[in-house]
C-alpha cells in the first residue's frame, strides 16, 4: 500500500564515481535516493596507489560519502553490501558490517557497484601477492614495500636479500605501471642514506604482464614511449608472459614460446585482472541478463535491462559497447542514469537518446615529471604528459580540502623526495613455532 | 676476541622518545648504535588519540626511525622485537616480523621498551575494548567511533540505535579525557547534518575512573576543571568505578559502595593501565633486578641495573622515585643514559651525577580551544592552557613536515570543524551463520 504522496524512492548501489555522480543529478528532483557501500567512504581510486606508495593519506583520497552529501537533503546512506536483488518485489538484499540482514525497496535502482580483483580462479595467490583495488589493499601494499626493504637490511644471506628486494608486478594496466615507477623512486630516492647494510638502490623491480605491451590501451605509441620511460627508470618488463604459479617466495612464469622461468621475489603485487563482485551475477540471474566473462552485465542503449526499464546498471560493472573500467565512463554512465530517473520524474516521455560515452582521453602517471596522456587526437608524455595528469587529477579530486591537500603533499614530494606517509603497522610475529636458525647479525657500520 | 679497533657497541632498545634521545645523546661519538623496534616508525604518542579521532594521519604522527636518524652515521636501525637478553654473554635475543630469531651483540645496553596496555589481568576484554599503545590502536579506534554512527543511523530499533550512540571510556587519565572529549566534538560538530535517521549529537560520552578524580596527576584544582570542562561537554563522570565485565554490547561496572551497574555501550575503549612488555620481565630475572606490580624496572641513581653497569633503563619502563610515565621523563633518561655512554667512551671516570627529571609540566587536551597545563607553581586551563598546549606540541614534534602538517590540519579542524582523516577500512561482514532477524530498513526522510 504506497501512500502517493511518498516520493519515489531510487536506491544506487555502490559510492563510486558513478554512484556519486548519479545521486548528483537527482539532486532537485523530489525523489528519496539511498546509497548503499559497503564502505563509508568514496575513493578516488586513480589515486590510491599514492597512498600506497606513501605519498598521500588515506584522508586524501576518501571522503565520507556523507560528507560528500551532506548538502543533498534528499539523499541518505546506508553502509552495508548488497547481496541479491529481489526484481518481482523490488526490495534490494543488504548485510550490515555486523553480519545482520536488511532489505531495502526501491522504484528505481541504479547499479555501480563496480568490480573486484580478480584472480581468474587462483585465489590462493591473493595471500601472498594483495591486489589493489581498497583502502586496505593499498595499505597492506605500503606495509609490503616497507618492510621489505627492513627485511634486507637484516637478511641472514646474500639470497635473502635478494629475494627481499626484488618486487614483481603483475599486470601492465595503469595501476601496475604507476606502482612499477613508484618503487624504483622509493628505492632510489625515498630511501637514499638510510641503510647501513644494503644500497636500497638495488632493489630490483619486475613488471609482468600478458599482452605485449605496458598501458596497450592507450595505443602503440604511447605503449612503447611508457615501456621506455619504465626501463629507463630501471623497470624489468617481462610482456608476453602468464604467471602460472605464486607462493612466499616467488613466482613462476609461462613465456609465449612455452618456456617456464622461476622468479624469486618476497614481494608480489597483483593488479592483473578484475571480476563482478557477486551482487552482479545474483542480479543477473534474476533479470536474465547476459554477463561477459568478467562478470560485467550486458545493458541496453539506455542502461537499463532487458525487461526491467526499472534498473539501470553504471560504471565498470556495466557492458556497454566495449567501453573501458575509466572513472570517466562512470562518471557519465552514473550522471545519464541519474538524469534518465529524473525525467521520469518529471513525466517526459519521450524515450531517451542512447547513452554516448564522450571520450576525454585517459592518462597514467609513471614517475615524476613523466606521464602519457591520451585525449582525442592529442597524445602526450613526459613532461607535458605529466604536468596534463596533475590538472586533471587535481580538477577531478573530490572536496576542495582533499585537493589542497594533495597539492601540497605532491610539492613536498616532488620537491624533496620525501613521502610523508611512509607509517605502517607491524603485525605481531608469529611465535616461533620450530626452533629457528639463528642468525648473527651483520656488524653494524661505523 | 674483541678487536680494540672495533667501536663500542651500543644496543638501544626501542625507538621511543627514551631511545631516540638516547641516539642523538651518542651522535658524536666513536661507538656502533643499533636502535630495535618492532615498528620501523618513531611514534608521537601525546598525538595518537587525534589520529584515532580523524584529525591526523598517520604519516603525522609516525615517522619512520630510519628517517629521523637519517644523519646520524653511526646508527643502523632494526626492525624486531626484543625477546630476551643473556646478561652473561652479553646478546640481545630478537625475532623479526617474519618470525626469525636473530642475535645482537652489545657492550652498552640502553632499554626504552616503554609500556603496554594492561587489562589488569582480564586480557579477554582486549576484543571488546581496544587500547590506545599503537597506530593500530588509533585505526581501529578511529573505525569503531565512525562506525558506530554508520550503525546506529541503520539500526533495528531504538534500544540498538541507543547502545550505537553509547560510547564507554574506561580510565580517566590524559587519553581517555582527550578520546571522551573528541567523540563529542565528532558528534556535535562534525557529523552535523551528515545523518538522516539519527541526530548524532544524541550520542552519549561515559568516561569511568577508578580513582575520584579524573586527571588526578595535574593536582585537585586542574582535575576539577578539567571535570567541569568535560561535563559541560557533554562527557558523563563516573568517578570511583571498577570495571568488572566488558562484552560486545556493554560494560559491568561496581561501585565504592559496593553497587553494581550494567551500562549498555556497543563501543567500550580501554585506557586504563599499562604492563611492562615481556623482555623487561626476562631482563629483571637475568639481572635480579625487581619490578614493581606494573613490571616496572628499579634502578639505581644512575639509571643502571645493580652489578650490571652496562645496562641502563630508560622511559616509561623505568621505575625511580615514581616518577610518572611521562615523554618529557622518556627525553630526559634517554638523553642521560646517552650521555653517561658518551662520558664513559670519553674516559671520563669520574661517577657521574644522579639522574634529576626537571619538571617542565605536563598537559592535556580537553577540546577546541581548552586545555588544562601544569608547569611548576603555573596551572592554566581554558583558552591559555590550550594554548600552551599548542605550542609545546608544535613544538616537540619530531620533523619539520609533520609540524607543518599537523598545524596545517589543526587550522582546518579548529576553523571548520571538519576532519580529514575519517576514511576508515571496513572489514567483510562476517556471513549470516544462523538466520539474521530481517530488519525493514527506516524510510528515507525525503
Amino acid at each position: 500500500m504506497q501512500d502517493h504522496i511518498t516520493p519515489r524512492r531510487v536506491v544506487i548501489l555502490g559510492g563510486g564515481f558513478a554512484g556519486l555522480f548519479a545521486a548528483r543529478a537527482l539532486r532537485r528532483s523530489p525523489v528519496a535516493v539511498t546509497v548503499v557501500d559497503r564502505r563509508a567512504h568514496h575513493l578516488f581510486q586513480p589515486l590510491l596507489y599514492q597512498c600506497a606508495s606513501g605519498i598521500l593519506s588515506e584522508g586524501q583520497i576518501a571522503q565520507p560519502l556523507r560528507d560528500v552529501l551532506r548538502r543533498h537533503h534528499n539523499v541518505r546512506c546506508v553502509l552495508a553490501e548488497a547481496t541479491d536483488v529481489d526484481v518481482e518485489a523490488r526490495l534490494v538484499q543488504l548485510r550490515r558490517p555486523d553480519g545482520r540482514a536488511m532489505e531495502l525497496p526501491y522504484d528505481d535502482l541504479i547499479v555501480g557497484v563496480g568490480m573486484r580483483q580478480s584472480y581468474f580462479g587462483h585465489d590462493e595467490f591473493a595471500a601472498h601477492a594483495p591486489g589493489m583495488k581498497t583502502l586496505n589493499d593499498a595499505l597492506e601494499i605500503r606495509r609490503r614495500i616497507y618492510q621489505a626493504f627492513e627485511m634486507a637490511e637484516t637478511a641472514a644471506g646474500a639470497r635473502e636479500r635478494r629475494q627481499w628486494l626484488t618486487f614483481a608486478l603483475v599486470g601492465g594496466g595503469p595501476t601496475g605501471v604507476e606502482l612499477a615507477g613508484q618503487i624504483r623512486e622509493i628505492a632510489v630516492h625515498t630511501l637514499e642514506r638510510e641503510f647501513r647494510t644494503i644500497d636500497s638502490a638495488d632493489a630490483r623491480v619486475l613488471l609482468f604482464e600478458g599482452s605485449d605491451d605496458v598501458l596497450g590501451a592507450f595505443g602503440r605509441p604511447l605503449a612503447e614511449r611508457a615501456a621506455r620511460t619504465l626501463r629507463g627508470l630501471g623497470v624489468e618488463l617481462h610482456l608476453g608472459t602468464r604467471v602460472t604459479d605464486i607462493d612466499a617466495h616467488g613466482l613462476t612464469v609461462r613465456h609465449k614460446d612455452g618456456a617456464v622461468t622461476r622468479y624469486e621475489a618476497r614481494t608480489v603485487l597483483w593488479t592483473a585482472g578484475v571480476e563482478a563482485p557477486p551482487v552482479a551475477t545474483a542480479l543477473a540471474r534474476a533479470t536474465g541478463a547476459t554477463q561477459d566473462r568478467a562478470g560485467r552485465i550486458a545493458v541496453e542503449p539506455d542502461l537499463t535491462l532487458p525487461g526491467h526499464p526499472e534498473i539501470r546498471v553504471t560504471g565498470d560493472v556495466m557492458s556497454l559497447n566495449k567501453l573501458p573500467g575509466l572513472a570517466e565512463v562512470a562518471m557519465q554512465s552514473g550522471a545519464y542514469a541519474g538524469r534518465a530517473v529524473r525525467h521520469a520524474v518529471e513525466g517526459r516521455t519521450r524515450k531517451p537518446k542512447p547513452f554516448k560515452y564522450v571520450d576525454l582521453g585517459s592518462a597514467a602517471y609513471i614517475s615524476r615529471g613523466r606521464a602519457v596522456l591520451k585525449t582525442g587526437p592529442l597524445h602526450l608524455s613526459g613532461f607535458l604528459g605529466w604536468l596534463a595528469w596533475l590538472f586533471i587529477h587535481v580538477a577531478f579530486l573530490t572536496g576542495f580540502r582533499s585537493r589542497l591537500g594533495a597539492v601540497l603533499s605532491w610539492s613536498v614530494a616532488f620537491a624533496t623526495n620525501a613521502r610523508r606517509e611512509r607509517a605502517f603497522a607491524v603485525p605481531d610475529a608469529p611465535a616461533p613455532a620450530e626452533p629457528a636458525p639463528e642468525q648473527k647479525a651483520p656488524s653494524p657500520s661505523a
